[in-house]
């Protein structure tokens, strides 16, 4: 329940399927509410494939780090590594303490899926909306329930806090109704809520807003083609401050592939999983949803092309092996073809495209594929920056948004930070009907 | 088997899930073998909704005429159909006959599917060939059952025959290995032939080689967007004369939304078809194959979305309604991401492709919608002729390909008629390696 007490102390969690990560911002007395101070960061990684690892930093004295340790108990749950990181939190040893944990006035949850509950924004927790969110879970069983396990044990655990949870596809609600229309029976459809509701909104708001601050130009004002490049990889037409367009569709399976995930396949793909091979078989394929997640989403793009779905692992392999010249080549066909959608949507030739924004792991830890994806827009002849080598390849920058391009063009070349946590927590300390 | 002999009078086979289309082609004696002359066209149409529908057109005489003749008989499989078009022709009043029907020396069958035994162009039938375009039925069921009914019952029926059987997917054997693979277990999708195979391949190649000897280039010189636009659809970038990527894929699901296909939606969204919206319900959801083809190839694309399959239909609706409006919507913007993506591959902006070429029911027979897609172009920026509305609005034209633009400009925006059965008997006269 919202207390309407200005936050003070917030936490955010990030919850994904094998990964558990905190941050706590404080805003420190007289200061400005829209400055938070992060405090310290804590994540366990690796729960589906254990040993997990343990990291900690709090950002007042490196006397406290601990850099990924491995983690002796049976740690296999976000739940787990939710309630070992609260233990570690009060403990002496961790710089914070029980007394400075109870300070916490409000938790930001990023919650992947939400559905049509999303369209609203964040949203403050209480009872029925909990149980909303639980409903979303037959939607997005794969992506919402570390979070909502997560939520749960926050409510019980930091009793005195407000907890938010904040949609990873509540940027999309703007997306015009024949975009976000599947060509389905409209029946179904309306039923049981099947759309395309796009991801990696707290990215794409982050970069909205740090790159029309760049540009020095309204939000309202800002057009962009971002790309969210990492693991799981997305790309938005950002159309006046509005995204209008974007590759994932009703869940993050949709679109660009990443990692572990296919991407856009045909959609009879799938059943061809179970057939049998042999042709006499006449028994229908059949495949279940959790089986067909599985293979689609864990089992699937770089790490099925070659041994590893770690893509700078694959952009370094020296010489390339047949394996990861693939890899890439289909990462940047896919990449490109969605970059070609989106400029002639935006009306690129046109003056339409403000900047191309770079963000992700991948999108900012690598100098070499930003080099290759720029020059796949070379046949659109578009006015492009020219990159420039010695921007492109620092990576020391402290700033949030950094041009790699010459700024002689008329669209602009730009790298952003992603930090979902923050965008979190600055969206937090802005909304007063969020406390 | 090949009885070596050149071709006097050709059969055309194209057998759909719902009709059947024969045409047969004679060579006149001491002519060019390159100018087969069309003899009479039949069809039946409607077999999956009885009671199906008989026209016949013998082009040396009005007098055999059949205008969409209802059955009265039980007509409702492809076998059923080419039984009784071949007693139609036996008889007196086909003005065909029995004895002209003995003479017919090679049979063209259209077969969806190649698999990886079409990426060798159209072959003559054997056993072996026979055997093998049966096993390929596992991966396209629904597709090449028809045509594979019919090509038996050529054999049997018409027993000096040489059959033939033509590849939709066959042209797209060039594809590059990153477009054509799919970031899925590598192991699985070579055992199981799991790739982007692509269709509408008779009419590419007939789009292709009419256009070329239109703009008077060389094939091999000749790269142009083509959007083959039907009840079924599907677009195409040829680059120097070769498929380069095309939007349909594993299957004709995959790509652009149709008369009754979805297209491309998200892998996971078929299984929500099946889920029980009831929340408390764990049971996974599953769903065969045979059920799943049957929501996305047949009960979805236009006619999920307003009342009927016809887009030309759909198009006309006056005033338009907030479905034919969203209808019409969802298709242009679907076939101007694959354009988008294409003219960037295709290098676009700095004079990679020649035309952009109309086809298909829609694409031939629509100036309204040819006019909408052509001004989605113009945020491209990209060079194209100025459409001349008085050349798209006319459809009176005997010319295979016609411009439709000022020819002002780079990029030239033609029509081309198709013609799938006439590429296939074109290329079957052409090849001795098929006779």
């Amino acid at each position: 329940m919202s207390n309407k007490t200005p936050p003070t102390s917030v936490l955010s969690v990030n919850a994904g399927s094998s990964s558990l990560k905190l941050q706590i911002f404080v805003i420190p007395k007289n200061n400005d509410i829209s400055k938070p101070k992060l405090l310290l960061k804590a994540s366990i990684s690796k729960l589906t494939s254990p040993p997990a690892e343990f990291t900690f930093k709090n950002t007042e004295s490196d006397k406290y780090a601990i850099e990924s340790q491995t983690l002796e108990k049976d740690i296999n749950s976000v739940d787990d590594a939710f309630h070992l990181i609260l233990e570690h939190l009060k403990k002496d040893e961790s710089g914070f303490g029980a007394p400075k944990l109870d300070q916490i006035t409000h938790v930001c949850h990023r919650v992947v899926h939400g559905g049509e509950l999303g369209v609203q924004g964040p949203l403050v927790i209480n009872h029925s909306v909990v149980k909303e969110l639980e409903e979303l879970t037959t939607l997005a069983p794969l992506h919402n329930g570390p979070a909502i396990s997560v939520l749960k044990a926050t409510s019980t655990s930091l009793k005195n806090a407000t907890n938010i949870v904040f949609f990873d596809s509540s940027f999309h609600a703007s997306l015009p109704d024949f975009i976000r229309t599947y060509p389905i029976d409209q029946k179904v459809a309306k039923e049981r809520k099947l759309r395309k509701y796009g991801f990696h909104g707290l990215s794409y708001q982050w970069i909205l807003k740090n790159t029309a601050r760049f540009l020095g130009k309204d939000v309202k004002e800002t057009s962009i083609i971002a790309l969210h490049l990492g693991s799981g990889a997305s790309m938005c037409a950002i159309k006046n401050g509005e995204s209008y367009d974007t590759s994932m569709g009703l869940t993050p399976l949709e679109g660009l592939p990443g990692g572990s995930r296919s991407g856009t396949i045909d959609p009879s793909l799938i059943f061809h999983f179970t057939t049998h091979p042999s042709t006499t078989d006449q028994t229908p394929a059949s495949i279940e949803l959790s089986h067909a997640e599985n293979i689609l989403n864990s089992s699937s793009g770089f790490k099925s092309l070659t041994s590893t779905s770690d893509f700078s692992q694959i952009l370094a392999t020296n010489p390339p092996t047949q394996e990861t010249t693939l890899t890439i080549n289909i990462f940047l066909d896919r990449i490109l073809n969605f970059f070609g959608a989106y400029w002639l949507k935006l009306n690129g030739g046109k003056g339409g495209v403000d900047a191309v924004v770079f963000s992700g792991g991948i999108g900012e830890g690598s100098p070499k594929f930003r080099k290759m994806i720029v020059d796949g827009f070379d046949g659109l002849n578009g006015g492009f920056d020219e990159l420039v080598d010695g921007r492109n390849n620092n990576e020391d920058g402290e700033e949030t948004v950094y041009s790699i391009g010459d700024g002689g063009g008329k669209v602009r070349l730009l790298v952003c930070k992603a930090d979902e946590e923050l965008q979190m927590v600055e969206e937090c300390l802005a909304d007063t009907k969020l406390w």
